[in-house]
């Protein structure tokens, strides 16, 4: 991992990021041909500097804390940003546990024989070159960073100014392991400079140089990557989880998941955001499951009809079916029927992950084929949206676009495929 | 298929298109649960409706074929705008071969089974609403809309110009037929005016009505479509593709493919536009490629060594290495070895199609494995880059995009994928 803090740095951004990006292209041309055994004992040593590095890291780190303590940054923020001895043991971890994944590249995807002779196949290769901006958490750098070169991809790496010492010290830490493997010195790169323009340079693809990009961090951040980035954006803006409780619910299994839904973690994309319940069963449904998320601390916001259950439910407004609260409010609709609620999912939906309840098997096939959503659920929890949960190993997160990838983003969705057709002299007549 | 040519068109260009962008929308969610049978029933009609139309296609054509000779324009314009009784019944079997196809839709691409219970599918889906923009042949109105319906899309085709009354004519046979098979009459629509002011809105993807642009067309259509869209584009700029005649190739195989892979025909993507000849075999090899090419008519540019085989080879300048002809001529260049051909390849072509011609299992298994184009090829011709030889059916186009559609773009290609959940209860610890 070449960190390129030592390296004279050029007046001009544009130059400095476009030579990163040269650097990045070179690097995955030879990552593409790096053998799987190869990638994951760099893994491994990249885990092994990591814990050597702790002190270094911590150091850093601590630099970080003060300076955004001193700007007065937010608890939250806070959080994200620290680093303890656990957490490093958990990022080398991380390394080791991707190094332990099947090797995505190669893989044989399909294979055509074709009457004249000529066999095909799509084999799955390497993306190329991933960008990664992330904001305060300085993990990112490591696990972004494991999951790119795990497919034979180069990675460039843009940390948030508030974790730039940390991300630093990761950087170099994991670089050295890299190094002492036989890996191209820039197949991971971190942005050197703080500098804002930075993001805007890798925006722009560096030329051609960077294949994709994928944001991590906050809806400003999604956002602006999606609205100025001119090359393909692996993401999500929100995460506006619905879990419908149809007529045919078990009611006891719906009280377990919704609740599950919305608060085993609020903070995160998957978390239901809202409650749609089938009019068919409100009368006796409606009353527990709120009862039960407002005993939990959750503030619920209603329609008419779920006001009616509890004083402390508040209207809900139109804006509030559109919200993704990442916090424990909720929003509850009454709805009357199955098809009214996959038309509210469709409304108001940001095609994340969506959930049906119900023993009513017909029902369950038609919300899962009918609701356009990256991840369809039937009685289970929306929380199951992750990489982990999928067997992917780990994700470098969720995207809800329609090309390539779509929900979790592991390293599969990392590569891309070629076909390799061999003959024996055919001709095309 | 609606054309609104009966409609009142909005002053503003801009509001039409965003009305064609919502009924699309609309059709697409609706084609999206549209049984195979259905669609390809719908396609059939379709094929008999166009038959049955026959007389009123050629004489719109007729029409626009008086008008772009009123207008001069070039004899290959011509030739790609005629309709004729054959060509159309070319077009209407192309419809019934589409519906002969297998179903994209609803495909399980993986199954996996979790610890916890949980079963994860993920299941092939329409991509949504597919923009074809596209230039002088009528015809792509009928194959385009076809393989986006089959593939379960919504389609807004807008035609060229020159082509707007043939296109529409065609275009309003379909719909007729779609409509008696019950289809949505907007799951195709041609855009109903030659304002060129209708492009520019689609490449802004209309409100998010427009998944996906295709190309169809000259360099020009594809540079700026790729320069200016703000949604996903299938498509390739240019198909630079080169034959490799390594030092342990059969020299009667390579004089056969070298010439099919140039000369079968010149125009098309898949056309080699230059060849690279090892230097271990150019002493004996050279010189019958060369003096082949020489008479079968095809212009050849080389570097010195070429040009000392023949007076009949003009020097061949850096412009030549990354010029697609699609002419009878081609550049072709001495290179030290496997290595210096991949180079060279990597650093002059397009990413398309490259083939390698040799009887050595290890160089050719090298340069499949290290040329980064969507179509790798060992003995066998260039030309054979074409969704029907890859056994596809047909194809939309052919993509050098690292993302999601590569290589030949066929009805598998106009589809992406959700996961289906499905549990008994299960809630995340």
């Amino acid at each position: 991992m070449s960190v390129l803090s030592l390296k004279p740095r050029p007046e001009d951004v544009d130059a400095l990021m476009r030579e990163i990006g040269r650097q990045a292209r070179a690097a995955a041309r030879r990552m593409a041909l790096v053998p799987g055994p190869a990638k994951d004992e760099a893994l491994r040593e990249a885990a092994r500097s990591l814990r050597d590095a702790g002190a270094a890291i911590l150091e850093a780190n601590a630099a970080d804390m003060a300076e955004a303590r001193a700007k007065g940054l937010p608890a939250a923020t806070l959080d994200r940003l620290a680093l303890n001895p656990a957490r490093i043991e958990a990022i080398a971890q991380g390394l080791e546990s991707v190094a332990g994944l099947p090797d995505p590249v190669g893989r044989t995807l399909a294979t055509f024989e074709r009457p004249n002779g000529l066999t095909i196949e799509r084999v799955a290769t390497p993306l190329g070159v991933v960008g990664v901006i992330f904001e305060s958490r300085p993990n990112v750098t490591a696990d972004a960073g494991a999951l790119c070169l795990k497919a034979g991809n180069a990675a460039i790496l843009r940390a948030g100014s508030e974790s730039h010492r940390s991300a630093t010290a990761i950087a170099t830490a994991m670089g050295e392991g890299l190094t002492r493997s036989g890996l191209p010195a820039d197949a991971i790169q971190l942005v050197p400079t703080r500098d804002r323009a930075a993001v805007g340079a890798m925006l722009t693809g560096l030329d051609g140089a960077i294949d994709v990009i994928v944001p991590r961090g906050g809806k400003g951040l999604v956002a602006r990557v999606q609205d100025e980035a001119r090359v393909p954006v692996f993401a999500h803006l929100e995460g506006i989880c619905h879990v419908f409780v149809h007529a045919a619910a078990d009611l006891a299994m719906a009280r377990t998941i919704v609740r599950n839904s919305k608060l085993r973690r609020t903070g995160i994309c998957g978390a239901a955001e809202t409650l749609l319940v089938d009019r068919a069963c409100a009368g006796t449904y409606l009353s527990p499951l709120v009862t039960d998320l407002l005993e939990a601390g959750c503030a619920v916001r209603g329609d008419e009809g779920v006001q009616a259950v509890d004083p402390r439910v508040t209207p809900a407004t139109e804006e509030d079916w559109r919200t993704e609260y990442l916090d424990a409010i909720i929003s509850v609709r009454v709805v009357d029927g199955l098809e009214a609620a996959i038309d509210h999912i469709e409304s108001y939906g940001s095609h994340h992950t969506d959930s049906i309840l119900t023993e009513d098997q017909a029902a369950a096939e038609r919300f899962l084929a009918e609701v356009d959503s990256a991840i369809v659920v039937h009685n289970a929890s929306t929380q199951f949206a992750d990489g982990a949960e999928f067997g992917f190993g780990a994700e470098i997160g969720i995207a809800t676009g329609r090309m390539h990838a779509r929900g979790p983003v592991g390293v599969e969705q990392l590569t891309t495929f070629k076909y390799r057709v061999r003959g024996t002299g055919q001709i095309r007549p």
